[in-house]
């Protein structure tokens, strides 16, 4: 591979003199230093990755893509593929929790149609850039030629430069397509290593013979890809989804252009994994929300050397787990920057 | 002791057919059933709290309870006495965490001067309802007078009848007072006949040989209590703090008169946990914010059967753990209210 792919340039640096400028404001804060535990990192984090010594949220935004699974056709999911294309009206209509927490929360919410599998290219307030209807059933074939991969990726990329155009912050990938977990356990396992049963997890909803149907199912998989990946983008090729792909080429983007993102569960870590793999530089602008309910979810975090900010046990995707972090984020930042320093306050410091 | 006394009467009934309904409900809701981890759970509570399938928060308060503590006398806090008065002046002059969360989070804030050892009387936007200034050293005696306990749990319990007047249908108690882990750990050893050792902390910022010196402090001032304490009343007596008292007679009046609370960190839980030995019908009626850095805070919220919401190592008090907290609770609310279910949305159901 040439080193001249977009998608290998470095992300934008951050500014550590203004991370020591704001841990010296941080601590002048009318409380004992270290009370407001991780929300203190938090605010001195967005600051280094701002550039300001008091970060803002003017403009956050996210973005849900979809795609579709041709491995569902081995009966690893819950749903049926209809409800792909169900949700994203869904999304528009805003009847989603992800939709409900954009208006809980300010934040603005699109939706990129990736490559459904049932056809919705009438369906309003969604940017549809279709690649394929779906990627093939990788349990017997790759999900994606590489033409297709760079595809997905691309949208990603394209999607954060008009954000950036429209002056978004902040930014959080959600993702919708049925098969998606599947997706996303065989392609981390092989990006990291992993044994991709213990990758492999309910989704929406698979327990009992249907779960290990499905442990076996992508255990055979990994073991007919694992000898074609060759680089990371191999991974999206043989195992991944086109949503997959575009989260990975929007968290890199952003990087680049200097937006901190916020991942969400287990499908979105998985995402951030083949970005990090294609491109390390990436990983400081990036903020880990929570720690979902699906089981292979910590050791990605662990891997990625994330320590997120919540446990509900939430796995819905969506960005959900996202829409919900960011208000600890929004507050946070109020804290670092409306709090009274002690010499504002006239409030004694401490004895030691 | 007589059953007559007013925090010996029940709490409200929860409204379980409503919980039931709520259940119903958030089961129908566009996402697999589960998908929204602890969020659903604390949705239905609050169903069955406020006996409605679609509860609300519109008139959410906090109130900080100050009050000081003779057994500073010791050395057992980093910070000076004078710190009490000048955070009462900074809660109401907008410059505190909790301040901040108020004006970020939309509830309101109150602060109520339970027994400052300097005088603020004239301190304006501050309800003064001073016991005493201060408690005695209770290393040397009992902290307060049985009578004061009770005009403790008075003061808590009037201003939530006055808060119910005016509408509130959710209840955060903060507290202010240099000194006070120091009597939240030793209380709370004796009520739960746990070790004070294991629950005595750094606090504001006690570490190294202070911390040895506040923990044997501890350790004897229990010993010298332990044979006094006949009834869970008399914890407060030998080793509490006026606010202290305060915040358990307010979640037991809040229970009583039907209003939720959310308790904040290792403080506020000690309180609870008086508040449940006083009353143990008042438990139904508390959420529970965070586990905070106090190493014995997980202890206390064990026992007490809580499940904290965020794990933030935060360790401040103010009720700011339950403020910042408090955002989950809105979100949850949001989501169950407001998400279309699988029929208005027209998105089918799981196959299973």
């Amino acid at each position: 591979m040439s080193t001249n792919n977009w998608w290998q340039q470095a992300a934008a640096d951050l500014n550590e003199e203004i991370r020591d400028q704001a841990w010296q404001h941080q601590n002048q804060l009318t409380k004992p230093p270290g009370a407001l535990g991780k929300l203190e990192k938090l605010a001195t984090d967005m600051a280094a990755l701002q550039g300001k010594v008091k970060p803002v949220l003017d403009n956050v935004h996210c973005t849900v893509f979809a795609g579709d699974h041709g491995v569902v056709a081995q009966g690893v999911s819950a749903f049926p593929q209809a409800v792909t294309v169900e949700m994203l009206k869904n999304f528009v209509a805003g009847g989603a929790a992800i939709s409900v927490l954009a208006n809980c929360n300010h934040f603005d919410l699109s939706v990129v149609n990736c490559g459904t599998a049932i056809p919705c290219d009438d369906l309003g307030g969604v940017t549809h850039r279709p690649i394929a209807p779906g990627t093939a059933d990788f349990s017997q074939q790759a999900a994606m030629t590489a033409e297709q991969a760079q595809q997905a990726l691309m949208i990603g990329a394209q999607q954060l430069e008009q954000l950036q155009q429209a002056g978004c912050d902040f930014f959080i990938a959600g993702e919708m397509g049925i098969g998606n977990t599947s997706a996303a356990s065989a392609m981390a396992a092989v990006l990291l290593q992993l044994d991709v049963v213990s990758l492999t997890g309910p989704g929406t909803g698979v327990h009992g013979k249907a779960l290990d149907h499905k442990s076996e199912v992508l255990a055979n998989s990994v073991q007919r890809a694992q000898p074609l990946v060759k680089q990371p983008l191999d991974a999206l090729v043989q195992l991944g989804g086109f949503e997959l792909g575009a989260i990975a080429g929007a968290y890199i983007r952003a990087a680049q252009l200097g937006i901190p993102v916020l991942v969400d569960g287990f499908i979105a870590t998985s995402a951030a994994a083949l970005a990090c793999k294609l491109n390390p530089s990436v990983r400081d602008w990036m903020l880990f929300s929570h720690g979902s309910a699906e089981p292979g979810h910590l050791q990605l975090l662990a891997l990625l050397g994330a320590e997120p900010l919540l446990d509900l046990g939430m796995r819905l995707g969506e960005g959900s787990g996202a829409g919900v972090a960011l208000s600890l984020i929004r507050q946070a930042l109020a804290l670092h920057n409306q709090m009274a320093t002690f010499a504002e306050a006239g409030v004694s410091a401490s004895n030691e």
